[in-house]
């Protein structure tokens, strides 16, 4: 079973995006036999985990969960709000919202674009644009990733909420929040979104396996009218089962999990959680900074309004493979760090900084990033973790 | 947290059919940090389990996995073979039969339904006569649930196959091996099915949350030619992604515990596992076959050819809750049994007996239930366990 | 690592005395990274523990804890509270009254055994006629066991006290209470016992390595006379380190799983917890007494006021090998039973019904016995399981 | 239950000497239920372990192991090998050969002391002198510590061993190898060790627990001779047990752990165990060098010829409160470092390095510090991340 390749030794450093790494109490909280998920003791887990999830999205409505990964919850955000031939305005962001839109044409919808240079991201006054020019309101949904995780950017919703409301547009807002949901601020009431899309993978701290959308009053009207077919992630089922969400066996583990992992949040307090997201943030793009001066590597999104406090992605100099940063940093430090997605392969490598992560779980990592150009002779200026830790010591 | 009322002490036992008896080496497997899905050290695991999946589906064939329960490789499973308006055949057995026909027509086909008694199980007469009158086989595809969980009843694929042939009929031949896969004999190259679903929470002892369908080249052939919309369980876009399944973020964990699961089952021996399932599914029969003395509750399925070995239905005498006698077993006696689903609720009782039992397992909850049948008062006949004690003590 | 023989399925039953069933959260909670054990958040969980433990004692007292088996903390008391040459009482019960007795003379101890029929238990009128002979109270200690593991006797401490009291005689009251503590009644201050003996593994349902001594004032003030050499488990040394107790590096682990076994014993209740060993141990001995019939194996003790609520020992008809009978429950029926301990092994086979334990899985543990019995061949009464059941569905 | 004061967020990083890090799978492996320790499936996991353990103290001769921590089984070199009033010679290492010295006193053995500087260690002239001196072999016993783990100074067993050879002295040689084992290269049987003492909570990477004597031929002549009083730690009384050690129940879920540590000390190779630990070692002291310009903190060994692999002990500048600076750690960045021992508490903070430990995982511990020391306004060189990270990329 062993191969010839020396195994790294210690506790490996998740510094991926995705998933992300789970605390011990979360994993012990898995770690537990079956049982039926009728039985009075599950269904006030149960209930507990799901009320603590509608905290975490800062919504009143509706939460309708899944056994799948985030890309079945999209599939749910479409075909329960949507019919064949509908048109849905996507802002561009990166690999995930081409994803997704490629989803959406694959269950027939027509998919409008909005392009951007995705180091800096959608222009608002385009997304403004687009909506007012659509007079006979053919858009029936706009889809925004709230952080897109394959560059590090986040998009702003409230100035979206804002730029539709200014169009005085009646699209639905879609939006996915599978990386930034309890690591960056999201309130889901408060911008009006009709639809979210997470995932128990990121912030939530949990093994993949559960997704979900929060749904508005008119999210709900909305699926009165849609057409797609669906059965798996129908919400009209759901909501006649006496979880009212899932079809089919729950995963009964997940949510003694999910339960302990929102205590977690809670006692924290998720001000603190965002908070300490922004200074793990900050600590490491100017580990970034300091790595790109003498033609090093440098910060992928070059739009500091949307740096993304969950994930940075990090652009290698010309001539130097990401992939090979991340094999030293693999095999020799038992780093993982992420790797560029689709057409940035190769071209870009990612810091994972979200979760349930620390100062020196992230300055480990950002060692083993800084002893692997070294290592790997990849021109970069000197001094990152240096410049981390000084900002990190005055916090 | 806690209630007023008492709380059962010691370990549940779970004789519920779905999800299963969970051993502790599989949960350990389970319970470790977060990989990338990329990681070497994940892709062996991950190999390995997934070869491990195919020998026990005994095909040679092609597996596709999902991060979903079993609704969602049904859904899979129709979505990816068949196109708009095709008719099937769906074999009525119980509850989830009728599940996978009101999904199919959810998805715009056509359902042709061969009904039958639910407690002797369809007619294979009938079938071969309905697929021998489709002459210009307007039926795309069979479908049958090899184990009805919800009656305890399991059907004879080798002989539907036959039937399928007899009548010369090109049908696809589709199989829920949901909750017999590891417990029953399946072959699925043999019995030439073209699409089977399975799922990880049965006999394959481990938590819901990764289901699968493995795929003949017919079915490849005819997925080619499908054009029922989908993308998180589309095959075609699986073959195109590095693990040749899944849509999205792989659940790492399940594979840890799935390669054990597999390692235990290997290790027993497929051949001793259907053994040990056939002696203790005969055994609660026995009980079961005592009990019904008295007018007291009795076998669901009345065709002993066609009794299920991985679990029982027990309807109870006219005038008593089967809910209530569960009750008692599970507040008195920290038993856990499976309920009468759709119309069978209240009418009927489920021992489930597959996936990691032994004999003071299942002893210890048919103990309970004759408890609780003296306790709430039900007419029974009397040595149960007895019965059961004396047939395994043969063995 | 496997060998030709098949393993046996599913969970092991341990229906053997000691070490105990571990509940599941105990387990999960003795799951854990390290952690200094002077860090704050140990303390809190060290001192929650502590006092719990001092609860379950049901004692004001002193308490020192050591990282060691429960012949550790025998070990504890004698060297903490005696000199060279002091004498003591050790009143017999068997395999556990030798051994104490043994380890008190390889110490220098003067140790008077007061016999007795191990099917019996000790004369209590011989306790006080041996104390009221001792009119010059050579005798510093008087030693029992409450409960002895190897023959399922229990002894009456409050009787013996009021024979200490009746014969005004000063010896120190020393108390095994190893596989007592949190399954039988056991009352340290209102017994005014001087030093309690108890250990981790058996009704506190942790693994075995922390034992530990309660000591009353008076037992504190012979310690402060007591010359035995020790350092390991000496008090004083102990009351000096910031912990109270403990000789070197803490066990942290286990005071999260000792804290946890508390919270489940005090959530259920004390006096319940009493209730369902006499309950448990009650259907022991109906289902013993049904297979003492046409010659079977019967109860080894043969004094109703003495049965152990904790352990049943059970002796076989002559000729017949209680260690075969063994071997066949835990080859066959995957069920763990006490053997014989010193000269009474192979004839005594024990059932250990303490701790973690339910009526389902006291019934399995007895269904093996039932069907070895019937297997071996072994001549015995009909009808054991049926009358556990009976007994226990009047309950 | 919780504080007010926000717990550290993230995994702790444990940076104590002891317990120390425990790998996951080992966790996982203690993490099992109770077994009979006559179990054959026990028995097979208890020989290996056991032969395991032989084979990292390098020996073919005897082991003894106990439930106790490190000084329990000191406690068993002495009182097995020595008799009242027997002299022995220990070498002055710091905090822990004093105990081991203060022990003997309490049994009532005559220690004579061979001092030193603690900063630079014994003279091993002077070792050599106090034995040839001896002509009469009044010493017994000559005791060292191989890892002082309150200084971070390790003696060189193989001189000392040369010395004793050299004064043609009969004395046996006792050696700690508790901070040592696992993690610094150890020869018993090369270098004639009579008795050494190890414990599993340090280079074993168990949780504190068991701990084990390995015994010469010599030593068991030794132990025929001996009189101190002893029971729960006889070897005599061990060697007439199935198990040949363990006096009472045995801590079986230990031996899972126990077995699974091996295998990853041999998966790794014993000498690449070496290797790592002595360059994280030097990585650390790298950094404690930078630090040490501008009056900072030092390194407390001044000896480089006895710089500990295992653990490393840092003097604060006059004036400066080490357990200040633990705290800011700690309470910070969730970093337990080790505090001062005995008289040098408050002056010396410890750097644990050995064990379960990878480069980021000391660097991340190594940032604390250096992060914790600016905000404590200590004076210090700059640089210390940036040395160690300079030497473990060249590695």
């Amino acid at each position: 079973m062993s191969t010839s390749v020396q195994k790294p030794r210690g506790r490996q450093f998740f510094a991926n995006p995705g998933p992300t790494n789970i605390p011990d109490s979360v994993l012990r909280a898995l770690d537990r036999p079956s049982i039926d998920f009728h039985d009075p003791d599950f269904v006030e887990v149960y209930d507990e985990a799901f009320a603590g999830v509608k905290r975490v999205l800062q919504t009143q409505h509706h939460l309708f969960m899944y056994n799948a990964s985030g890309h079945g919850a999209w599939e749910a955000s479409l075909t329960n709000l949507l019919s064949p031939g509908d048109t849905i305005l996507v802002l561009e962001s990166g690999y995930f919202s081409e994803e997704w839109a490629n989803m959406a044409r694959a269950h027939g919808l027509d998919v409008r674009l909005l392009g951007c240079d995705w180091r800096r991201g959608v222009d608002l006054a385009q997304v403004r644009a687009a909506l007012s020019d659509d007079a006979l309101a053919v858009i029936k949904a706009v889809c925004v990733v709230h952080n897109e995780t394959a560059t590090g950017m986040m998009l702003p919703l409230d100035e979206i909420r804002a730029a539709i409301d200014a169009a005085k547009h009646p699209a639905l807002f879609l939006v996915d929040t599978i990386s930034s949901l309890g690591s960056l601020d999201f309130r889901m009431d408060e911008w009006k979104i009709d639809c979210v899309v997470g995932g128990s993978q990121k912030g939530l701290m949990l093994p993949t396996g559960v997704s979900f959308t929060g749904v508005s009053q008119k999210g709900l009207e909305a699926h009165a009218r849609a057409k797609l077919p669906r059965f798996y992630f129908d919400w009209t089922l759901m909501a006649k089962r006496p979880q009212k969400s899932f079809i089919g066996t729950l995963p009964v583990n997940m949510f003694y999990g999910l339960r302990e992992s929102i205590r977690l949040l809670e006692e924290e307090g998720l001000p603190n959680v965002f908070a300490r997201h922004t200074r793990l943030a900050e600590a490491t793009r100017r580990a970034v900074k300091a790595w790109a001066g003498n033609n090093g590597p440098q910060l992928f999104c070059t739009n500091p309004t949307r740096y993304s406090d969950s994930v940075t992605a990090i652009m290698m100099p010309e001539g130097y493979d990401a992939d090979a940063l991340r094999e030293t940093a693999r095999a020799r430090f038992n780093v993982s760090l992420g790797g560029g997605l689709g057409v940035l392969r190769g071209k870009v490598f990612r810091i994972g900084h979200l979760g349930d992560l620390n100062e020196p779980m992230l300055l480990g990592a950002l060692s083993a990033v800084e002893m692997s150009l070294r290592i790997n002779h990849v021109p970069h200026g000197q001094g990152g973790v240096d410049a981390a830790m000084e900002f990190l010591a005055e916090g």
